[in-house]
């Protein structure tokens, strides 16, 4: 197994963590958080895709991505009550899915050739795209455009990425370093209450 | 003409018929009710062959399902006065709608050679996609997540396709018994107000 | 370059400009604005690539279509304190980037060869999706939806240009007219309040 396969089922988990708490919030029966976590974990990965053109999509073919989500959809169901909490795990499950995922979309770009700023763009959708799916299908305002910064984190860490692979840094130490940097900026930007400028 | 063609021109009435009774309640102009069931009727079977790598879709190649969405909207139209109801005729038709498609994306999944498990979630979103981009479009909360069972049919009538075939019946009984479970079961959580279990 | 692909950066400029007022008119951070510009700029496009298999998309193959979104965002913050307005502006390149991705639509579709009223469709849809997607993000109701004539100044822009190809016109001044249609049709319908009748 790849580091980046093992990046990208990571992601798949944490993703389907962070649905399942948003879908219990939102009281959903069980059939629709499982439908919620599944849209998470694997919207993002959908469309990066479908946008490069690798049809059939990822989880039709492997059937590890839905077993992993399915599983931890479950486990989230059943482990949830004893933390009696959804806002804190589902912002931190959400953080590493986001890390995780836009650096995999950044790296898929790289390998497929595409320039670097397409290639930051590309990872920014694929990390953004299933919390925003599941935030417009539970009628919440999408993170995206809360107060907080969201597709700023990606595109930083993004820019990360690209600059240590062109200085010839590892590409572990790379992904590594990129997730946290993502990870961090979403952390600290929350705590602090920090916000980018607005127009007026 | 093959029958599951045949199926699938009787889903894009299906839903073309309740895209019409969705835009006439919300009082759309003519237009608005037209791109309403034309968005309904082809949803899901173009995010099946999108997510399948079918491209160009098949409402583009065929030019019959666009015909049959405009020529079902438009009688749909001129009928509905006759019936001043919507409510009712909405949800028939896309129970009926949710069945068909449900199970033609089922089997379409197992000719391209998916796992099981995939083929239902395939199925799963077939059926619900069309009917959950009207109910965005609408600005209603889709019925995927209102108290009422939905994906929850998909998935049983899913799993039952799956199994009569695997039991070795005849593909014509197994498409048929398997839509007839999808409406039954929707049709009963809805008349005795039926619902999963919540998580709290 | 070709005409073609200059009017296809025209309408990337006009849809990122539009979007660009949306996301002031909703207060979003810069980031935010920058991220509804994208969606609004290549939304139509990226569907009607991914509708007609033509993957990847074309905005990541070729920079000039992110980098011209990029820029006409960053040039309207910088002068949008000027006007003190959005609505019209907002309207006014809302309904260029109509005409111009409508056309361009019909057109490549008429160059795959699909049949003409499926290229109206085409059309309509590449014309419309930009805007329907920005207006679902910042959580309005879509444009196409209100009472305004919206998706109806497409379907009438799409027959303009089919008769007018069929007939032998010029591609040029096919090209022209059609977008002018679009554009008068849409602009007189707002201006006069003129609307399609409705169902009851």
């Amino acid at each position: 197994m790849t580091i980046s396969y093992a990046l990208e089922l990571l992601g798949c988990i944490s993703f389907a963590i962070s649905g399942t708490f948003a879908g219990i919030q939102k009281r959903l029966d069980i059939f629709g958080v499982l439908t919620v976590a599944f849209v998470t974990s694997i919207g993002g990965g959908t469309v990066r895709d479908i946008l490069m053109g690798e049809l059939p999509v990822s989880w039709m073919l492997d059937k590890f991505y839905a077993g992993v989500t399915f599983f931890s959809t479950i486990a989230t169901l059943i482990f949830w009550k004893r933390l009696k909490a959804f806002k804190l795990p589902l912002f931190l499950f959400d953080t590493i899915g986001l890390g995780l995922f836009t650096i995999l979309g950044v790296q898929k770009g790289l390998n497929a050739g595409l320039k670097p700023e397409i290639c930051v763009a590309l990872g920014t959708i694929t990390g953004c795209f299933g919390g925003i799916t599941r935030d417009i299908l539970l009628n919440n305002i999408p993170l995206l455009f809360r107060k907080e910064i969201y597709a700023t984190a990606c595109i930083a860490g993004g820019l990360v990425y690209i600059t240590l692979i062109k200085v010839g840094i590892d590409i572990n130490i790379t992904r590594f370093t990129s997730i946290i940097v993502i990870c961090i900026i979403r952390i600290v930007a929350v705590k602090y209450k920090m916000s980018l400028p607005r127009m007026y």
